[in-house]
C-alpha cells in the first residue's frame, strides 16, 4: 500500500505545516519511506471546526447508526490485511504475533462499543413522571439522559499502535457516545496511523456521514497537540502517555476560558505484594509469572509491575534466586523508540543508583543499540531504603522491576500508604495469608483503580466491569476508565427535558420506550413503557 | 438558642484565626450577636486531617448506616424548630414561609439520598465472571463498583441558607456516597450555619461515627477557602456561588500537585424563548409566570430567567405592556446581603446602560437602602443590539430581566447559538409553534443542562431525573448535576477487583448478592445471585 504522508483534514489531505519527518524502524535504525508532513495550526483549526459542524449531524444519529460506523471501521481495518501488520511491525518493533492479537483486540473493542451503543441503555435514561396533584407543589414531567459532549481530541499512544491509537479505545468510545473525533497521530507510527485513518475515513463515507466526523493530524512536539487542546471547538481530550506530556495537556485544558476534561492515563508502577504463604507454596511459579509480566512487550505496558514486595525469609531468597535466573535467561527485546529506550535507561539508572539498591540480575547479552534493545533486569532493596527514597517509586517504562524486601508483613501496609496513585495493585497470597490481607486491600483500593489477587496486572480485559484508571498521577480523572464499556461515560453529559411532549423528546425518552431501554422510572429500573402521558 | 460563634473542628470548637465578624440583618442593617471567629489555617489543616482519618472508617460503613446518618441529621434539623427559621430569617431577610419550605426541602433531600444509599444500586456494580476456558486467553473474574472519593470540601451558598448550605445538597450527597465533609460556612448566615452544624455533629455522635466525619469552618475572604481546596487531604469540592469565586477555587484545585475535581455551580442567565402562538394564546399568563419567576426570592435564584426572547408584533406589545404593569405593581424585596445588592445594581446598570436598551418599568417605590432592597425592573432591546453587545448576556443576580425583541422567529436560533453555557433554557409555545422548535431545542440542549417547555426554570425538583448543571460557565463540570440523586456520582469513582474471593469482596459484589442490588452481570442488568463461583 502506498502511503501519502499527509494529515486527513475532514476528508481532504493536508500538508501545510512545512516540516517533514520519517518513521524509524527501531529494530534496524532504518529510516522508513515516505516522508510525513506536519499539519499547520490553520489545518488543526480547520479539522476542529469541521468536527464541530459534523458533530451537529452525528450527534443526532441513533445508537444503531453509531454502531454501524464502529463495525464498518473494524471491517475496514481487517481489510487492510497483512500490510497493516507489516507497517506496524516496521514502525514499532513489536512482533507480528503481538500485533495480530492487538488488531483482534482493536476490532473486538470497536464491536463491543457498537453493541453497547446499539442496545442503548448506557445513556442512563431517567423519567420522573408529572405529579400534577402533588401538595404543596405539583411536579413537572422530568426526563434525563446522557448526550454526547462534542468534538473529542485523541492522542495516539506509542505502546499500543492499534488498540490505543487512531482507532483505539478512546476513538471507539467517543464515536460510540456520539462524539466526533480528531486524532493526533503518534510520531512513532505515522504510517500505521495513516492506514487506520484511511479505514475510518472509508467507513464514515460508507455510512453516509459528513467527512468532518473524523480527522487525523500529524505533528511534532507539543505545539500541534496544545493547539488541538486549546481550540474552542474541542470539548474533551483522551491521552495515553507520559506524565510530563499528560500534565501539559491537562494544564492547557484547565487554563482555557472554558475548561474541558482531559482523560490522561499517565504513569503507574503497579505494586505487587507477595505474602509468605504464596511464596512458600508457589514461589517459582510467581517468579515465572512476574518475569513474563514485567518483560511483556519489552516492559512497555502501563500496567507493568515495577515494584514487588516480599517478606525476608528462605522462601523469598529462593524466589529471588529463581527470578534472577529467569531474568538472566530472558532475551533482550526491541523497544518502541530510541527516546523510550533512553528514558528507560535513565530512569532505571536513577533507581539502581540509589544507595542500598543491589542489582540482582540482567539478561546475558548487552543491549544492542542499533536494534534499540531493552535488556531485562531486576534489582532489590529493603523497605527501610524504599521508604527513605521516594525516587525508588519512579516509573521505569521498560523491562525492569524492583524487589523490596520487608522485615515483617506489617511493613506492607506502611509501604502501601506511601504509594502514589496507581492503575493496579496486586496481591499474591494463599488462604492463610488472605485472612490478614483485608486492611492492605482497603489501602490499595484507595491507591489504585484495580486490585488483583494471584494474577498479574498486564493484560487488561475489555469488558463492562474493567476499570483502567486510578488516582493521580495514574490518570488525571479518577472517576473514569479508559478501557471497557464504561469508557463511553467520559464523553457524555446529562441533559434534562422538562414537560416536553413525546414528539419533541429523543426516542430514548419517549413514553412508549420505542428503543426498549432499561430506564429508571420514578427511581425504579424498568424496560416497560410509561403507563400514559 | 445560644450561639458560640466558633468553628466545629472534628468535634471540638476552634477560633484561632484572630478575626471576628458578625452577621447583619439585611432587612434592618442591624449587626447581630454573637461574634463569629475565623478559623486559622492550622485549624483548617486539623479539620481536613481528621476528615481523612475519619474517612478511613466512614467509607467502610454500609449504605444503610450512611442512610441512618442522613435521616438523623434531618431529625436533628427539625428539632431545632422555630429557632432555626428565626435566625435564618434574621440573617438572610428571606421570609419565614420560604425558609419553612426550604427546611422541608433540605430534610426531604437528606431522606431521599438516604433512600438511594440504603437501596445501594447507585454504585453501578458490574460483574464479568471468569471464563477459564476462553480462547485464545482465559478471562479472570472482574467485579467493579463505585467507592467514595474521600474528604469533600463544601462551600455553603448564600441564596439557599438551608438547602444548599451546611446540610444542603452537596453535604447530603457526599455523606450518601460515603465521603466525609468539611464545610466552609457562608459569612452571610453564620448563626444558621452553626445551628445546622450542631445538628450534624449530634447526628454523627448518635450514629457512633468518629467526630472527624464532619467539620465546619468560619472564615473570611478567599484565604481560608483556598487553603481548604489546596489541602492534600481534600479530594473534591462542592461550591455554589459567583463565577469569580468558583473559578478561583477551580484554578487552585487544578494547579495542585494532585489535581482534584471542583463542582462549582456559578452563573446562568436562563434564557426564555416565547413563540408567537403561545404569546397570542396566553401572553398575560406568561407575563404573570415570568414576573413570579424572575422576582422569586428577590431574583436570587441560580435559575432566574434573565433573558426573554419574543418576536415583534401586537401580541408581544401586549405582553410587554402587561409585564410592565405587573413589574410596577411588584413590591421591593430585601436581598441577601449588601454586597449582593450592590453587585446586582452594578450589573443591572451595566446592562441598561448599553445604547439601545430601553427601561420598561420598575417597582413603584425606590429601593430602601437600610432594608437592603432590590427593586424589580424590566428593560428591552432588539436582537440586533443583543448580538452586537455580549455584555447584555451578563448575569444580574436579582429581580431584573431583559426582553429581547426579534424581527423574525429565525433569529431565535441565531441568538441561542451565541449563548454561553446555561443551567436552563425555556421555551413557550403552542402546538403550532413547536412544529418548528426542534432545531432550537437541538441548539439549546447543547447550551443548557435542562430544557423546559411552557414552564419557568425556578423551582428545581430534587429527584432522580433532575439535572442541575450545564456547560461552563454555568458549572465547572458539565458531566454532573448538583441537585437530584445523581449528585452522588460526583463524589465516587470506580474500582475493579480481579479474582478476589467472596470473603474479601465488598458485600455489593459478593456472588450471592446479599444486598439485593441491581447489577450488570456479563453486561446484563439483574438482581439475581451469580450461578456459582
Amino acid at each position: 500500500m502506498t502511503l501519502h504522508g499527509k494529515s486527513f483534514i475532514a476528508g481532504s489531505l493536508g500538508a501545510l505545516g512545512g516540516k517533514a519527518f520519517r518513521a524509524e524502524n527501531p529494530a534496524t535504525s532504518e529510516q522508513l519511506a515516505p516522508e510525513f508532513h506536519e499539519a499547520s495550526e490553520a489545518e488543526v483549526a480547520r479539522a476542529l471546526e469541521a468536527s464541530a459542524t459534523a458533530f451537529g449531524e452525528y450527534r443526532t444519529r441513533s445508537g444503531a447508526e453509531r454502531a454501524k460506523l464502529l463495525e464498518v471501521i473494524a471491517e475496514e481495518i481487517e481489510k487492510l490485511g497483512d500490510a497493516l501488520l507489516q507497517r506496524a511491525n516496521a514502525e514499532t518493533g513489536l512482533p507480528i504475533a503481538r500485533l495480530t492479537g492487538e488488531r483482534a483486540r482493536t476490532c473486538g473493542q470497536l464491536r463491543l462499543f457498537a453493541q453497547v451503543a446499539r442496545e442503548g441503555s448506557w445513556i442512563d435514561a431517567r423519567i420522573d413522571p408529572a405529579l400534577p396533584d402533588r401538595q404543596p407543589l405539583s411536579r413537572p414531567d422530568l426526563r434525563r439522559m446522557l448526550i454526547p459532549l462534542g468534538p473529542v481530541v485523541v492522542f495516539g499512544s506509542s505502546n499500543f499502535p492499534l488498540a490505543f491509537s487512531v482507532a483505539g479505545g478512546d476513538t471507539a468510545s467517543a464515536f460510540a457516545a456520539g462524539c466526533t473525533v480528531v486524532v493526533k497521530a503518534h510520531r512513532a507510527h505515522p504510517g500505521t496511523s495513516e492506514l487506520v485513518a484511511g479505514a475510518i475515513v472509508r467507513a464514515a463515507a460508507a455510512c453516509g456521514l459528513p467527512a468532518g466526523v473524523f480527522s487525523m493530524i500529524h505533528g511534532g512536539g507539543a505545539t500541534v497537540g496544545i493547539a488541538m487542546v486549546k481550540h474552542p471547538a474541542t470539548t474533551a481530550v483522551g491521552f495515553t502517555g507520559s506524565h510530563t506530556a499528560g500534565r501539559a495537556l491537562f494544564d492547557a485544558a484547565v487554563a482555557r476560558p472554558h475548561p474541558i476534561p482531559v482523560f490522561a492515563e499517565m504513569s503507574s508502577i503497579n505494586p505487587v505484594f507477595i505474602f509468605p504463604g504464596a511464596l512458600r507454596e508457589r514461589g517459582a511459579a510467581i517468579a515465572q509469572g512476574l518475569l513474563a509480566s514485567f518483560t511483556l512487550g519489552a516492559g512497555q505496558f502501563c500496567t507493568k509491575p515495577g515494584l514487588v514486595f516480599a517478606v525476608r525469609g528462605v522462601d523469598t531468597d529462593a524466589f529471588i534466586t529463581k527470578l534472577s535466573e529467569l531474568v538472566r535467561a530472558a532475551p533482550n527485546a526491541t523497544m518502541l523508540t530510541r527516546g523510550i529506550r533512553d528514558t528507560f535507561q535513565e530512569n532505571r539508572a536513577q533507581i539502581t543508583g540509589v544507595a542500598g539498591v543491589q542489582p540482582l540480575a540482567a539478561g546475558t547479552n548487552a543491549a544492542d543499540t542499533a536494534r534499540t534493545e531493552g535488556q531485562p533486569s531486576v534489582a532489590t532493596t529493603t523497605v527501610k531504603n524504599f521508604l527513605a527514597n521516594p525516587a525508588l517509586a519512579t516509573e521505569a517504562f521498560g523491562p525492569f522491576t524492583l524487589v523490596i524486601v520487608a522485615d515483617t508483613l506489617e511493613e506492607f501496609s506502611a509501604c502501601a500508604r506511601t504509594l502514589d496513585g496507581q492503575l493496579t495493585a496486586t496481591l499474591h497470597g494463599n488462604e492463610d495469608d488472605l485472612a490478614s490481607a483485608r486492611r492492605l486491600i482497603g489501602t490499595l483500593e484507595q491507591k489504585a483503580g484495580r486490585v488483583l489477587l494471584n494474577g498479574f496486572p498486564t493484560g487488561v480485559e475489555v469488558s463492562p466491569a474493567m476499570n483502567h484508571g486510578g488516582p493521580y498521577p495514574a490518570t488525571t480523572d479518577v472517576r473514569y476508565t479508559s478501557v471497557g464499556t464504561a469508557a463511553m461515560l467520559r464523553f457524555a453529559r446529562p441533559v434534562c427535558y422538562q414537560s416536553l411532549p413525546d414528539g419533541l423528546l429523543p426516542d430514548a425518552l419517549k413514553s412508549a420506550n420505542p428503543l426498549g431501554l432499561l430506564r429508571l422510572v420514578d427511581g425504579q429500573p424498568t424496560r416497560q413503557p410509561l403507563e400514559s402521558k
